[in-house]
């Protein structure tokens, strides 16, 4: 079948990968016309692996009548206005696969409400979430990796793991639990920022595999709050998707935390990361959330303390240290 | 004040060195002179930190008498004989603390059963078991990390805690779920050792963030099939024992792992191992008890089957991926 791929960043010119290693056809579009030029040309934006018929387009009219069927894999920070843009294009129902992590800072609102809010209702057919512990540069090359589908719409959910699912590198489960998947893909990169921060300041794996236990509680308390389920938090989404960002170089996140946690400020983190830091933002957003909903999330607000306020690493670990020795629970 | 430490390799040597950095004093025991030599000289028997005020013995008779809290801290394939010999050589009440992990074999006990039939109930005052993430390469360089201590005893649960915590470096958590936190250790081991075959094999950290997620969910089917606590496996005890020990280098069973996975034969493997390598007992043990308790744990006998059948992993890998493709649940 036909699919149309927004975004030719790294995830998404390798899930059209994915998606040609599959039999369908796929038309990728991209603001940046180095990005459409590589493609093209049937290279990788990101990494030397070739691609092999992939077509990608300027023209995001051109992408939209390609298909009924829209993966979107922009920055969440681009999404709402790459959606009012998309909205303004069509004019007939279309059904769309989200592949971005984030929640709007602002908004504290998931990728399928903005889509919700953006998308005409009358064009809007079905919505799912493909997401999961998957780095761009191991799927790229065809290494065993496994995702979950999630919609409101069991038929679509399954829809779209048959769509993606190979019998030689890729398995997709599936989900009905959109908000949960939505929730656990956000904040595990505001936890894996702390992760890279531990690391840059010289800690181990005994801290980083401690940090992870813990942190799971918090997104778990992030879902709840939200609306989701517990489970989903401890399947592939949230605790698979939390341990490969928060220990590999691969994720943009981590070595955001990990120049952030040797000394270099926040910002300059930041401004230095060529691609978008989704878990500094997610932190803001978690943070803001703590406060307004009275949830405990005490890794992300001291993170927020040491990336916003100046707070020293050795001062939020003293922190952690010396509070009262207690009994371990998941509450 | 004054505790034995029974087993001076690498996890006892350190926790010898946490008790005296703490202000205790300790008496380490080990079988090897060479060990207890090197003890003796401050030399850590496997890292290059000097240590610190440390006496250790060959005579297991002098350790026993030096304290009546005792640290077991030997392979379990030797936990029987030892204990047998303590109770040969003991008359009076004591308490034991074991750091060693793993379940035995032939019986699918687990230390604590087994302290409970070698120890004399009037000799045997309280019993707790301390364990969590815990690479011992780190904790002797006093890197953050958490643990777990837990006994049928809360108070005996929380003096351990207060023993083995210190504001520099180790954060004790207590449990009551003495069961839970038993078996996690043991079987993580045996998930750790299907994660350095999938290392060998050459796949990389999305399969591993996979594995570990199927992987907690057989390690909850075991803990409640032996009588513990779903919750318990999805803290420091579970997950994060098994994050820290599936992903790093300096886990013996991942190491095993990655030989078989890299095409060495698995007794080839397991001889090469200098120290024990407890995950390749447990996936035996486990594989028998999932026939005994007909529970499912498809992760472990297909290990078992690469390991001691000749499974191929490329079959195996297959086997996971030509399987229906399903709803993603936590049971």
């Amino acid at each position: 079948m036909n699919l149309s791929v927004i975004g030719g960043g790294s995830w998404g010119s390798t899930l059209a990968q994915v998606l040609t290693d599959n039999g369908h056809s796929v038309l990728v579009y991209d603001i940046n016309p180095v990005y459409v030029d590589k493609i093209n040309h049937q290279k990788h934006p990101f990494f030397d692996e070739p691609l092999k018929d992939i077509k990608a387009t300027n023209n995001l009219k051109e992408a939209l009548e390609f298909s009924d069927l829209i993966l979107l894999s922009v920055p969440t920070k681009a999404m709402r206005d790459v959606l009012k843009e998309i909205n303004s294009l069509i004019n007939s129902k279309k059904s769309f696969v989200n592949v971005s992590k984030g929640i709007e800072p602002e908004t504290l609102k998931r990728v399928s409400e903005i889509v919700k809010e953006e998308i005409n209702p009358e064009n809007l057919e079905n919505y799912a979430v493909l997401t999961g512990p998957s780095h761009a540069e191991e799927v790229i090359l065809r290494k065993l990796t496994l995702l979950t589908s999630a919609s409101d719409n069991p038929e679509f959910a399954k829809q779209i793991q048959c769509i993606f699912s190979n019998d030689t590198y890729l398995r997709v489960y599936t989900s009905s639990d959109l908000i949960g998947c939505e929730v656990g893909g956000a904040v595990k990169n505001a936890i894996a920022v702390v992760s890279g921060i531990l690391s840059g300041h010289g800690l181990g794996e005994n801290a980083r595999a401690a940090l992870i236990t813990r942190g799971i509680l918090e997104i778990i308390r992030v879902v709840k709050v939200m609306g989701g389920k517990t489970e989903t938090a401890f399947g592939l989404t949230g605790i698979g998707d939390l341990i490969v960002t928060a220990s590999s170089e691969n994720s943009r996140n981590f070595t955001a935390g990990k120049k952030i946690g040797s000394g270099i400020n926040a910002s300059k983190a930041v401004e230095e990361s060529v691609q978008t830091v989704e878990g500094i933002r997610t932190i803001q957003a978690m943070h803001l959330l703590s406060i307004e909903k009275n949830i405990e999330l005490p890794i992300i607000d001291i993170a927020y303390d040491v990336i916003f306020n100046n707070l020293s690493v050795e001062q939020a670990v003293a922190h952690l240290l010396t509070r009262d020795l207690k009994e371990e629970k998941l509450d």
